[in-house]
């Protein structure tokens, strides 16, 4: 039987097809994702659940010109096959290839980008209301929503405003329990009463906000998918429509492990089972020595707290939740909460690890400033994903924390780099801190088995020389020094270079920054972030402020936005990587 | 008769009355805020309305030990006054004086520090966790928050976690319809109805949100207030208390003209009104400078939207509301959502200025990267109160903006010299500018009377030389270059200096930087913002990249917190006044 999938390049194809049709395409759909994401690896589970509510939103509305917004764009693989991208789909996340989340520049059928959560309704209901000033308003707008993210603050602000207005939007609520990790909050719970009937419909949150609230429909029923969507194309005003759906739906296993399945990397596509990768013996992940570090310290110090906004599993601060579930929070994908939280619990003596992506820090900027270091209080952030991340691209590189901690005053900022000097800042950041501290590492392996050694403290404030050179001076901060040194190995001038690392970014060594300049004509800065008002950038505020006269050249991220692809080959972009390294040591002169 | 009000030194104090006097004590404690506010100036209207509610905390809580948040502050005259700041509070808001807000480092009572809004739940939270696992069950935790401040996305979050513990929280909702201008949106509706009995009890939005409502309570009614606490000090787990008020309660005219009493200046404490200041012929304001020219924009181009989060009077977007109710929005304090509601409508085309002050822009400081720059939409902030604020203090200064904001790609930052430039470039952006601008300007008069001259198109990237001199180069951006003005007038060496005014801090007039550089030998550079990662940190990367080796010297905000005062007393502070430019000019040899 000819494949419907391959009649159809975008929505136009799509709505050829009879409703009836409409199932096997589905499957097809589904199997076309697991076929593509079991060898590509991607995010597979959310995908999944919304198959039949991609194929009846672009059967229904008249996409492009209708508007439609997703909501993380996690879930949006069905929509990118479906809207001219079904030949490029293998090229999902890679470098040069589609991004794994909706984008403007890559098709009219992305209308926002997405990657941070809960921007969806504020974004459609901007173009709501443009439209509605252009007189257009046969025109649908439509942003959906998971769980997880409605219960993020940014999206009440944007279901409050929507309320009130007149405008053509409809809010889609995929319901399936699960962000990342399992939804939490009483919200969460409020959902759970309604779906299971617990919850007399007129006590409904939404409809406090003004929604006309339709639901819960079975996400996976197409026939009721369709039905409800025609019927809620032709009314006006702010509507929400709350379907239920299943993460994973069609994939045995990755119903039945969410979390795992959320993106699990290679996999059997036929039994589900997850492909082993060859990890024996490999350092751990920086994650691991975070989460498990956390534990050993949470033993011994009974003040320790420990906060993640949902991602217990990535951050892996899920091991202190199993060890200590009364002193570990899961507060959801609320990082302004979550900061203020713990400058809450700091203020009655409590040692709390706040641990943020850094990408997601951007979102409790405000908290850091006047919540914590205004009042000077020891909360210790921990930063994880700092730097380039690799395929989740431009949205979720952690590349600003750098400049944007730095300005802010009391506040400490250090960068290990490795797993040991990771665990001994977490021990040091206990032993009684006054003054909050940001510690930044980056995703995946660290670099050596041998890492869960006796406890050190760290002096805060001091750089440490790696090496001893004669003419130029390479400062280094966080886990690309590591760069730095396999470049030594490959070169035949190493004499030359002195090796500075940087840990504390904030506040700066002035007494090694002396010696270093007083004995090296010329100043290298290397650091896995932007270089407009990073480490480097304070290095050259220190020369300037000092009179000093040298060369300093700046190597990190440039000003522009970096796109996804494996983080070895956006280091290369950079011009950081080993070899990029090697090159330009090489071309010093002996 | 005795005042109460002179016997009590602390809540202790306030305890040894009994029910009876306690509505008498309110009419003095009215009437002492009254006095001084009148004379002093101040927050107004709000505390005012919470009179009644403040005796009742302290005299039925356990206060220093049970632990009270108010969120913002704006409300918390009558608890300063109470708490052992009597003697001190006619020295509120001024240089050496006690805050204008709750502040830890000025009173035990203080438990958290405020300013911005929408903290209180999260941080409360926190402290009543920590007593949690500290043992302490009998501890009670309140925050009081306003119904302006909970529409805020951050006091869900607050909710949304608050809901699944069992924490002895006490959320009391004090609704007085209100924030520093009417509140908006769903919520605010949903609590009309409440109020007014529309809306059936069992249809309860805190009630889905697992917390024990009780309301609503008339606030002024100090009995039933004493009678509801009692209760609920004694009951576990997180309880929600809504009460209503009037915000400027006890002063007619307050009562009657809640915007403009919010925070009056000086006024006649007997008859409310308010005194006449002597502004004839003053320069305008430049929020008028703004609000003004967006209304004349928006005559000719209708492309044109305004959004402000909850500051239509403060911005002055009130103008363009009134003239063009349906392209102005006032979205509430809700700077996520206006950020992102404004790309959206940048998406299709429409040429949005979102108006928001710079230190509350830190809320919003995702959006501005992930939503607006990432895409590169021409959105159009402008960032109002930039720099040093004033009497408001260390939670509002608009210090960090240009640090925060220059790393990030694709965003173009200005700031003007003056009205006029202010004028010209709020033109120039809507003349369709290929990035998003942020435009920096600070609170207050602007330098000229004559400012509604014919719009001028300015140059994107081009700094402007506005004196030569020949031995040293003075870089400023932004208003703070009339100091460097004046300054000159003052000094009899004014012949070696060069002024430039750069007031495109990005894109930096590289070529105008190498001129300079290749004519000065020494260079200044002058912000009203903090020195590390700001206008000067640039100018000291641009000199290290291109190898010149000037002396650079830094004016700005040093890196530390700035209390509150005069603008002229904070500049004074940083060095950045008059006088201190005077000095460090005379102090160069001809």
């Amino acid at each position: 039987m000819q494949k419907l999938l391959n009649t159809i390049q975008s929505p136009a194809d799509l709505r050829k097809l009879t409703p009836e049709q409409l199932p096997q395409l589905a499957a097809e759909l589904r199997e076309f994702i697991i076929d593509i994401v079991s060898v590509k690896e991607g995010h597979l589970g959310a995908s999944l659940g919304v198959v039949e509510l991609t194929i009846a939103l672009h059967y229904i509305f008249n996409t492009p010109d209708d508007l439609l917004v997703w909501d993380v764009g996690h879930q949006a693989y069905g929509h990118k096959i479906l809207t001219e991208r079904k030949d490029k789909f293998d090229t999902n996340r890679q470098w040069g290839g589609i991004s794994g989340f909706p984008k403007r520049n890559e098709s009219e059928y992305d209308t926002f980008g997405v990657g941070h959560s809960s921007t969806s309704i504020s974004a459609a209901l901007g173009m709501a209301i443009a439209s509605k000033l252009k007189g257009e308003a046969e025109k649908n707008h439509i942003a959906v929503i998971g769980d997880a993210s409605i219960a993020s603050g940014m999206a009440f602000e944007g279901l409050n405003h929507a309320g009130v207005t007149d405008t053509n939007l409809l809010v889609i609520l995929n319901d399936n329990a699960i962000g990342i990790d399992p939804s939490v909050g009483a919200l969460k719970n409020y959902l759970t009463e309604v779906k299971e009937g617990r919850n007399p419909r007129q006590n409904n949150m939404i409809k406090s906000l003004n929604f006309d609230y339709i639901g819960p429909v079975d996400g996976h029923d197409i026939n009721a998918l369709l039905k409800e969507l025609e019927r809620l194309k032709n009314k006006k005003g702010p509507k929400f429509l709350h379907i239920i759906t299943t993460k994973g739906k069609g994939l045995k296993k990755a119903e039945e492990d969410q979390v795992k399945y959320h993106a699990p990397g290679k996999f059997d596509k036929v039994t589900g089972e997850i492909l082993p990768k060859t990890e024996d013996n490999l350092p751990p992940k920086y994650q691991d020595v975070f989460g498990l570090t956390l534990v050993e310290l949470a033993k011994q110090n009974e003040k320790i707290i420990g906060i993640t906004p949902a991602m217990p599993s990535g951050s892996s601060l899920k091991f202190m939740m199993e060890a200590f579930p009364e002193r570990a929070f899961d507060v959801g994908i609320a990082e302004q909460h979550a900061v203020t939280l713990a400058a809450g619990m700091a203020t009655q003596g409590m040692t709390v690890y706040c641990n943020i992506y850094s990408t997601f820090l951007q979102r409790a900027y405000d908290q850091v400033i006047h919540d914590v270091a205004l009042q000077n209080l020891p909360v210790i952030f921990c930063l994880d994903r700092a730097g380039l991340v690799g395929e989740d691209g431009a949205t979720h590189h952690g590349i600003f924390d750098i400049a944007y901690l730095n300005p802010i005053p009391n506040l400490i900022i250090f960068a290990p780099l490795n797993e040991k000097e990771l665990r001994n800042i977490l021990y040091t950041a206990q032993l009684g801190l006054e003054h909050p501290i940001a510690i930044r590492y980056p995703r995946g392996r660290s670099e050596s088995t041998e890492w869960q050694l006796p406890f050190e403290e760290i002096e805060i404030g001091k750089a440490t020389e790696l090496k001893k050179g004669n003419t130029v001076a390479i400062l280094s901060t966080g886990t690309i020094g590591n760069n730095v040194t396999k470049a030594f190995d490959e070169v035949d001038n190493s004499s030359l270079f002195s090796h500075y690392h940087f840990g504390f970014i904030k506040p700066l060594d002035e007494n090694t920054l002396h010696t270093i300049f007083k004995t090296h004509q010329t100043i290298l800065t290397i650091e896995d972030g932007v270089i407009k008002g990073g480490f480097g950038s304070s290095i050259s505020n220190f020369a300037t402020e000092n009179s000093y006269t040298h060369t300093i050249k700046h190597l990190g991220v440039p000003d522009s936005f970096i796109e996804h692809g494996k983080v070895s080959e956006l280091q290369q972009y950079c011009g950081i990587d080993v070899k990029s390294l090697e090159e330009i040591f090489s071309a010093y002169e002996n």
